[in-house]
């Protein structure tokens, strides 16, 4: 007998799927139990690799979407178990996960074992490890095992993004900015050459840089270029030799990775740089019809998604994709995490009528 | 029966003390070795405060001075044993301490027993704890417990100075500089207030300083204002809220520790400034008599001191006072510490010239 109910409402699943921990690595007790409620629906085939599950109808649709959510969380943090709040009369579900993303996770399930027949043939997709390092992504996984499981004609991930559409992401950068120069007692500096002083004009470039604002396909994405971290310096009495400046840019999805890269290795032409995390944005693909048919029928404006996410491994595989989940993603991985109810409402809500109407 | 042989020269004396481990608070077995051979020697009256020895004649001399070394060294690290070394026909005695500063220590427990009637009365000190904190030095303690001991016209220190006249000290200040801001997630970095490219005009001050050169009492003193260290990030996806600079002053001696203080707080109003460590430096004294008397007796010319030395104590007890002591200081800490055997010859040499001519 499963012990997830399924006869109550989306809000009230969430929170059954929050109080089952599931942070990175530790997903097995949530996807056996998500598996369990999916065999009970007949009209579903069903795959499972590691703690990644895939259910698709398969109804001879002339097109398919696929709708995804990841089931793992970042590390509790005596925010476990999940209670219900009001602040200043909005009702909210507190808890680790109920924003990033069981909420998303639990529309998916109800929708899934509920639409027996939906208008599209729908690959209904769970999975683990997003979390964490990008190699062990279970979406990834999936990808690179089964990718006929994960072929589509429009995807929806169900990433927090207050309930409305946010098309694409921002491409992100990392970047470590180097200087050298020569140790010396720092009684006798002219002996030495200072590595730190050398790394004024690294942080004159990045205080001076004026971020661009780019229109892709409809949507206005705003870049970033920031030191978000520096350090340098062998001791107090030490002219240090080495100094580095630990530079993210976020970039719009209209540039390629390569671009990105020569921007920055331009931009920073004087210093050493080192290319340390790289990964394409994802373009907003509001411009396919099954999108368009999408926005019309969850209604409302889409926006650009301004932080990296899965999305981007669906573009990578050609097949357009946005974000669209309960959940403000600034309340993401806060220790005060909490979801406003209605939004979870809203996206089942605005998904029923999609593969209904 | 004492271990140390004072029938040898001051260079194997060097050696003998060398060869008896005393890191900072480790001290003891050396000052017992030193207290047993001044016992012998009558024409001394002793004073021992922990590991802190005073041994003074008292002939009437119209004038007193003082010759002091720290008995203490930095870390042994696999330089203990010490041997001899002829590098391109140098002979060096090689290890932990030959520098800084038992090769002074030896030439002074030498010329202290075997000068029973120097043409100044001489208080002769060996003192611990002087590579610690300021707080554990053993000069600092005798001049609170017993500071009329510490009187004198005139005062030797035996820090290593290639064994030539070394006057005053650079004052030392450190500080500091910090910068704030707001966290945001970098993926929307315009919601916050990166505290690290605030910190750019700090680097550009340091950047574009000219550090002075400063005529006090006939010595040049070359001035420094150096990054030591630098700091700042959160997370590799964090508009970083602080970034802290850390930042060396070495100022003449002709600027006092208020004057210093507030050439920093003005050169970085626009910051916080936070001052972490001051120590004023020393004027050279060498216009004293006894100075002068002393340079004719040693030859060579006078040079500055850049780095801090205890000479800065007597200076505050209003006793000139200047460096002299064989040993390159360059080599004082270093793995391969080593100290030329002429340079410990000729400050014996020069020493025993002055007090016995």
């Amino acid at each position: 007998m499963p012990s997830l109910d399924l006869t109550t409402t989306s809000i009230d699943l969430t929170r059954q799927l929050c109080d089952i921990e599931s942070v990175s690595g530790d997903e097995k007790v949530v996807a056996d139990e998500i598996w369990a409620v999916l065999t009970a629906a007949p009209h579903l085939d069903l795959f499972r690799d590691g703690d990644a599950i895939v259910a698709r109808t398969n109804l001879g649709r002339e097109r398919r979407v696929v709708i995804a959510g990841h089931i793992d969380t970042v590390p509790i943090n005596a925010n476990v178990p999940t209670r219900y709040e009001t602040i200043d009369d909005v009702e909210y579900l507190w808890g680790r996960g109920t924003v990033d993303m069981k909420g998303g996770c639990a529309v998916q399930l109800k929708l899934a074992v509920e639409l027996s027949e939906p208008l599209v043939d729908v690959t209904w997709v769970w999975y683990d490890h997003e979390e964490v390092s990008d190699a062990l992504n279970g979406l990834g996984r999936l990808s690179r095992v089964r990718p006929d499981l994960l072929a589509a004609d429009f995807a929806i991930l169900m990433e927090p993004s207050n309930a409305s559409v946010e098309g694409g992401c921002n491409g992100n950068l990392r970047a470590e900015i180097r200087t050298f120069g020569l140790r010396s007692h720092s009684a006798r500096s002219w002996l030495g050459d200072n590595a730190i002083h050398k790394a004024a004009p690294i942080l004159d470039i990045l205080a001076g840089y004026e971020a661009r604002e780019v229109e892709v396909d409809g949507l206005v994405y705003r870049e970033g270029l920031n030191a978000v971290g520096i350090s340098g310096g062998v001791a107090g009495n030490v002219i240090p030799d080495e100094a580095m400046v630990h530079v993210n840019y976020r970039f719009a999805p209209s540039r390629s990775a390569d671009e990105a890269v020569a921007h920055i290795t331009e931009l920073f032409g004087d210093f050493e740089v080192t290319i340390v995390d790289l990964a394409a944005g994802a373009r907003p693909g509001l411009d396919a019809p099954l999108a368009q048919e999408f926005l019309a029928a969850v209604g409302g404006t889409a926006a650009p998604k301004y932080g990296w996410t899965d999305v981007a491994r669906f573009s990578a595989l050609g097949i357009p994709a946005v974000n669209y989940g309960p959940g403000d993603p600034q309340k993401a991985h806060a220790d005060d995490e909490r979801v406003a109810v209605r939004e979870i409402t809203e996206c089942e809500r605005g998904l029923r009528a999609w593969l209904t109407a």
